[in-house]
């Protein structure tokens, strides 16, 4: 056997005490895969002091990780740093710059700096690999990118958020409501003492600009992308979704429509048959849809120690093993234009809540508004009575575009028995 | 971009028709994605006449597929003629022996001749690849092998039979019996007019030796494998499975028990809210359990031109981007011997049936049957009543080792008022 493969690992939170711990417990599994032992001899961390239950003896201490990065003895660089520039991204370039392939999980990173740091590392011969930045252990970049190789991909979507997949399917579970499950959640783990960054989506829009720019081979748009997220959704709502056999899920969904790509991430009415309604609590799932294999779905954890490091550790056997990719499949200057297709643009069915008085003439009013949108209804409940009252009326609406939909709703929102903001939630059927 | 890799097609039934036309119809593509053009420049198949509704012209032509693997002027050679010896074998063996790599969907050949294929292509340095020959479109090969390299694998199960999941949930779905709804899919095309191969759960052996191998990286052993089909699955047990919330599903399930692997192929009954139990026609899935990572399942078409192609293009693409792994993920040298653990020793909760005559005493004598093996029963339903007729009585039994429940059922069988032999069926958590 040759001489051992020499890596760096760029912070030690629990994700990267993970990585540390896989390559040191799984040393001689490792090296039989890969042909070379692979042995951690530099890391770095903001604090040296603490204990993070994982076994560093033998390696060089680097209190600056981009020094470490561009000056420690060895092939590979695990960035695991996060977040969208700072320190995380100065690792990234002084890395690649000195020829050192990089295993990055940093999602925000590739997202608002994938381009550059894909050129960079292009013309040093660095490879920069991400299996960990979406859907943690699930291999969904592998998948896509040579799994579905022989593939024109039409469309590639998922739950790309565990934090948000929990809450909603704690809400369908208990009929409990938005803020009641967030606080649990925060209390259990499962969501940050900040949670925006999950709950109002940019998590799964980082995920899906770079499952995007793999499965398309284009360039990355983040800007383009158009992000809702959960605050929004009631029990309410999600007991209505379950009456129509629906669930509600958080989707990050990428298509290549012929005229661009249209991405969104949004809440969705997936119907109870399709697979990715099961896919419930923190676990992950990728859909993907190829001219040639057809529908394949993954799923699994997506998030955590474990998974995220399972990734990480892939990806270096897979450097070690020789694999040479350009991050986004094929080399920057070949990367498709993003041109982004706006939501307004967006085809398919709508479920609309309104808040309306109770009272007679409410629902010829919202009736013509429909109308002169030429929008047209599949389903009306209003089940409540309570005359003069505020009462809930739900709507499915037939396939539609986006824009007539939204100046429909405007109109509805301008009647006066209409009391709240319509509450609109797209209808997908995967 | 550097000249084309040569390609010869050994083969050209639906597969490898569908292989050519993706290599002609995205030849720009597939270069994009490998960085370099790649060329269908030989074919043999038995009839040369026969149209295939595919462009063959430039192809050199051979009436001997052996002939071929040895001699063309080619870098890869894709076995698509399937069949565990004879031509198929001869191709493969003087393929590699010419240094050639080959891409196969071929599991029957693998899981009959893989170590020695293995150790021939090792010999030369050729690559073996086999995505196509385990759940069509689906890249659990690479999943397991790249995507979850860095785990230790404890278990790998799954639905690997298109055929006999249509057959399992159509009677699900309409209450209709076996034979009927297995006339239908020969009718349709989704089983063969010799349906054996598929229904009596080979098909799903050879796929589960290979999945064995490439998981745990041991010795490929598809004798050791415990085989049964679903010709004994009734509409009764589907019905009974329903009412006790599970599902039946012909499952492969390979695990590493520590003693040794475990390698099993019969009808399971899975929980309803188990991911598996929502994959429904000629859908495959496979579930891996990582100590890294967690479950991870795949899911998409098993079988069929497209998604096999889209496997066998995606291998190809791969040789050519310079993958060089062991076809099951170690070198022969390495691979773990294989130590089956009978069927005798697997332990888990059993589903059991049986027709007896309904007259008093019945239940008592099955019951002290079960007592004497020390089998303790969860549940009993005797619905129907029809005094000194036949009529079922089913059982669930709590978890025990198989070798009591096949004592149990021995006694229960030899009970003159038990007048069919008991149909048992395995539950399983996954």
């Amino acid at each position: 056997m040759t001489a051992p493969v020499r890596i760096a690992v760029a912070g030690l939170g629990t994700v990267g005490a993970a990585a540390v711990g896989i390559l040191r417990s799984s040393r001689e599994l490792v090296a039989a895969r890969c042909g070379r032992p692979v042995d951690v001899v530099a890391v770095s961390a903001r604090d040296r002091n603490r204990s993070r239950g994982v076994d560093l003896s033998g390696c060089a201490w680097y209190d600056d990780a981009a020094a470490m990065a561009a000056e420690a003895d060895v092939e590979i660089v695990l960035e695991l740093i996060g977040g969208e520039d700072g320190i995380a991204r100065a690792v990234c370039e002084r890395a690649t710059a000195a020829g050192r392939h990089v295993v990055t999980a940093n999602k925000a990173l590739l997202a608002h700096r994938g381009r550059e740091l894909a050129l960079a590392a292009e013309e040093t011969g660095a490879v920069i690999a991400c299996e960990a930045a979406v859907a943690g252990g699930v291999p969904v970049v592998k998948a896509l990118r040579e799994g579905f190789a022989g593939n024109r991909i039409s469309r590639v979507y998922g739950i790309l958020n565990g934090t948000c997949n929990y809450i909603l399917s704690t809400m369908r579970q208990t009929g409990r409501g938005f803020d009641e499950v967030l606080a649990e959640a925060q209390r259990l783990g499962y969501a940050e003492a900040d949670p925006g960054f999950d709950i109002d989506g940019i998590d799964t829009a980082h995920k899906l600009a770079v499952l995007a720019a793999i499965a398309f081979g284009c360039e990355i748009d983040f800007s383009g992308i158009h992000v809702e997220g959960i605050r929004q959704v009631t029990a309410d709502d999600i007991g209505y979704a379950e009456e129509l056999g629906y669930r509600i899920k958080l989707l990050g969904i990428a298509s290549d429509t012929g005229d661009g790509i249209e991405q969104r991430v949004h809440p969705c009415m997936v119907p109870v048959d399709a697979p990715l309604a099961h896919v419930e609590g923190v676990f992950n799932a990728v859909v993907a849809e190829g001219d040639a294999a057809g529908i394949g779905m993954l799923e699994g954890r997506g998030a955590g120690a474990g998974p995220t490091a399972s990734a990480v550790v892939a990806d270096v056997i897979d450097i070690v093993r020789g694999a040479r990719l350009p991050l986004f499949t094929v080399p920057v200057s070949q990367l498709r234009p993003a041109r982004t297709v706006p939501i307004d643009r967006r085809t398919g069915p709508y479920y609309v809540r309104l808040t309306v008085v109770d009272r007679p003439g409410v629902i010829a009013d919202i009736s013509a508004a429909l109308r002169d949108e030429q929008v047209s209804v599949e389903s009306l409940i209003q089940r409540a009575r309570a005359p003069e009252d505020a009462v809930p009326v739900v709507l499915t609406l037939h396939e539609t575009r986006e824009d007539a939909v939204q100046r429909a709703l405007a109109r509805i929102a301008a009647i006066d028995m209409v009391v709240k903001p319509p509450c609109m939630i797209r209808m997908e059927s995967p």
